[in-house]
């Protein structure tokens, strides 16, 4: 059998060698349209910084290593410009001579990823907008890092945030635009405020609900003006908005196209034409959690299609892709902020009901040396169904999100994860893990025995019962700074306080991240008080607003 | 209600303060024979060696910060000596005045814990000879510190081990003896392998296979005598041999006791009496994978028992503890080795039919820098039930453990890990994670199209065969050292010697870690050829024979 792949990065890399590994018979020739095959573009960031000094650490394979280990025919700079699917052919132009020439096939493989969005500002086709995707881009951005010292990044996602961080280990003067409320779209508000503030730590100045109107050339770069009106001054300018599936081929050749713009597939990764897989970047697939098509372009989804798909090819449907999680995480400086399934702004959009549980707790035992505060957030559905989880800390972070991946994977509800039976010596977590408490509350939660609210919520709570808000630490935490209107009442003491205490009245009860907090919630409810435990408690509200103190 | 709690660390102090939070209005009393409550007993190690500098960080609570918080009465240097069921009440020894008292209950709880054993060696009572339980054993420890340089540990699991280490951070010529052919008893040997290399490396002597006949003391301290007649001079010695569950009141009082010793429960934690629950390292509970009583006297187990006892004794029998999968880590100087659930010597032992998957890999992509490897080893039935796993290496270990023990506890199968969508970016693992791997793995093992072995077979799988054992590595690697008898084809050479190779004879295949050897057995078998890849390769196979190369 004769097989083709387009694209040779992640997906179309792994089901090339699967392929091999599956079979010494077929022929399988790897088109890819840059110059590398199988390079690490998840590392690219990294090298700009310096953080990978090796560049040729980035090159994972080679066109001479997969024919020498895999006998793999990959042509790099070899681009794909259109398929004949009558007569089961592809028409390939040679990017080095111009040529073109034709291949046909028995399975054609479609792994061609995804483009950088370059939106149609005025003058953003200046030679110093420059984005990243591949070796040749980053080379770009590494040769401007040479020349220029301040640098605008347009787009607060995972691409803007690790270019910007990296330029800012570099030295150099980095403003980042973002269009929304928050960077790192796949976790919520108060998640996205640790980057908020750990950027301003760190001299990145972040500009959030701004956008960008247009580029001028002035004599020595560019002037990026802004929705504000404001302008910067760039030497060089990162696009980093998002991308868009490479569907160009696809379309072309008439296969059909989903709603979000990606290839569609059915559960086999099997196109509208059966002779046609395609994975990775350029496909819709199906977001486990809400059943929806969306576009999910990150790594670890293109190589399980890549290894899954090869299998389909050569035997006909035998492996289904389930579906994508999206579990996500981010390398922030010191911090890490993970997630997995939907976040609250998806569940609010998709009106699917939820409740969510806050947990903030070291990463490991506390009393062991080098703690560091994680805060945990877990989404559930009424009956217990988790939904998503975001997490944020130096430590650990990746942990927490991967063991509730699991259980989202596996179906486990909410409250099974008090029984999630970690590995536990104090170096390494809690006897007690944020996974287990965030069970234990949930299953509080649910059968009514706690109530909460979350942040964004408080005021307009406190509005419509008119309810007291009490911040139950010490006299000395408090006095350092509290949440405005609040009184201070020590939990330590709550319990000889209680007779001078309102039962007809509602109570917001807040600590510094929620334990202490829930005890006052449970001393009160317990003599029959009304009352709600803030989640997260000072700690992230102050977080959330750094000025208002 | 009054309830009273016997034993107040890890088990009786949840149960304590849950009880608390549940309602205001019961009475709780805590009898515990030590000086301190709610001490962190996992921490106690870590203190000896200085690692947790401050003493007063093991506290987690005091009688009195339990008193104002939880309105808990707690009595240290108490200890319940009898149990009166008929008339529901207990007499109370006060260790400090002598003075006897009795104190009646609705419900009991008994969290008495566990003891060092301490066998009957000739000699052992000397006073150089010395346990570590609580925070007084702590302290006699430390002190011997002071003045001795020269320590026996006896016996190699959690607290021998944490001990050992914890004396040579300190400076001190440290012994470890014991009896079985490994430490860390609950990995299989080549998992232990890799802390036998790491104790020579740190200047700790452990001995295998030696017991210990008996102690004379000496002028200046104790001389050993080992079960090979050599002698060791010791300041001091410390016994870690293991714990037997303290079932002595529960015994006097006639409750039933199971064939481990532990005090038997039924899945409410109830014990044979229906008013007095039980929870700890005292209890035997159920094995998760094998259904067998066994005693896993670990943190975990009892915090966990200790919440969920709480709503039983107050509610009536709500919660059931499902059992115990055993989860457990060890940090010994910079390694990290863990288990959850059964390993080879449990399942030999049991006569439960398993295959094994060892996969070495980085912690996270190995172009970023610091990747550290790992090796993993999962077990499963012919089926794919996962029946346990174990880990190794200096970072992420916890991690993939707590992932194989969450798809565990959900019943997931081996193959599933192929599907747990962890989140990936290169700080934090590959695209394809260990776990992932694991899965794959296990697939081509369950279908057939991959077979191996692991070292403990591989004289034995060559002599009946007359296999030929194959190096596919490089040229330099090999001549760094090798498997005896092997002859070496690189990989990327081995189509082109196909055709010198006997198509009659079986082959087993190694390479480094696996990968390279995993590739040539599908070249080699799907060219016709019957060859088996030796699972962890040569880095491995390294661990345990360190003495043949």
């Amino acid at each position: 059998m004769k097989i083709l792949i387009v694209g040779g990065v992640a997906g179309g890399a792994t089901a090339a060698t699967r392929l091999r590994r599956l079979s010494e018979e077929n022929q399988i020739i790897i088109f890819e349209r840059s110059g590398y095959v199988s390079f690490a573009n998840c590392g690219l960031p990294y090298h700009i910084g310096g953080t990978i000094s090796q560049r040729d650490k980035l090159l994972l394979q080679t066109p001479q290593s997969l024919k020498s280990r895999y006998n793999l025919d990959a042509r790099v700079r070899s681009e794909v410009v259109s398929i004949d699917r009558v007569n089961k052919s592809i028409e390939v132009k040679n990017l080095e001579t111009g040529a073109h020439y034709t291949e046909t096939y028995d399975k054609l493989l479609l792994s061609p990823g995804a483009d950088p969005i370059r939106p149609a500002f005025p003058g953003v086709q200046h030679p110093k907008i420059l984005s990243l995707r591949n070796i040749e881009d980053m080379d770009r951005i590494i040769e401007s890092t040479k020349q220029e010292n301040d640098f605008v990044v347009v787009g607060g996602g995972f691409i803007g945030l690790e270019v910007a961080e990296n330029l800012i280990e570099k030295g150099k003067n980095v403003t980042l635009v973002e269009l929304s409320p928050q960077v790192m779209a796949p976790v919520d508000i108060e998640f996205a405020s640790f980057l908020h503030e750990k950027a301003r730590g760190k001299g990145l100045k972040i500009l959030l609900q701004t956008g960008v109107e247009r580029f001028n050339a002035t004599g020595e770069g560019l002037e990026v003006t802004l929705s504000n009106a404001q302008t910067l001054q760039a030497g060089a300018v990162i696009l980093a908005i998002g991308v868009r599936p490479e569907n160009t081929l696809a379309k072309a050749a008439g296969l059909a196209v989903g709603v979000t713009g990606g290839i569609e597939v059915n559960r086999y990764l099997q196109t509208s034409d059966p002779d046609i897989y395609a994975v990775g970047d350029a496909i819709e697939v199906k977001q486990l959690v809400s059943e929806q098509p969306v576009l999910i372009p990150l790594a670890w989804p293109a190589n399980r299609q890549g290894r899954l798909v090869a299998d389909n090819l050569l035997y006909g449907n035998t492996h289904e892709y389930q579906g994508t999680l999206g579990s996500s995480i981010l390398k922030f400086f010191e911090l890490s902020v993970a997630a997995t399934g939907l976040n609250e702004k998806m569940l609010k959009k998709l009106h699917i009901p939820y409740q969510s549980i806050i947990i903030t707790k070291g990463h490991h035992a506390g009393y062991y040396p080098g703690a560091k505060d994680m805060v945990l957030k877990v989404l559930f559905d009424p009956k217990g169904a988790i939904l998503g989880a975001q997490a944020v800390g130096e430590e650990g972070v990746d942990k927490r999100i991967d063991i509730i991946a699991t259980a989202m994977h596996a179906g486990l509800k909410v409250q099974d994860l008090q029984e999630i039976e970690i590995t536990y010596a104090p170096p390494f977590n809690s006897a007690k893990d944020l996974i287990n408490i965030a069970g234990y509350a949930a299953e509080n939660i649910l059968n009514g025995t706690l109530k909460v609210i979350n942040h964004h919520a408080l005021w307009d709570y406190q509005k419509a019962n008119d309810a007291l808000l009490i911040d139950v630490r010490t006299k000395e935490e408090f006095s350092r700074g509290h949440i405005p209107g609040a009184i201070n009442h020590n939990v330590d003491e709550l319990r000889a306080l209680l007779p001078t205490l309102d039962p007809s009245r509602k109570y917001i009860i807040y600590c510094q991240v929620g334990l202490r907090g829930y005890l006052a919630n449970k001393i009160l409810s317990n003599h029959g008080f009304d009352t709600v435990n803030l989640q997260g408690g000072y700690h992230l509200w102050n977080k959330l607003y750094p000025q208002n103190n």
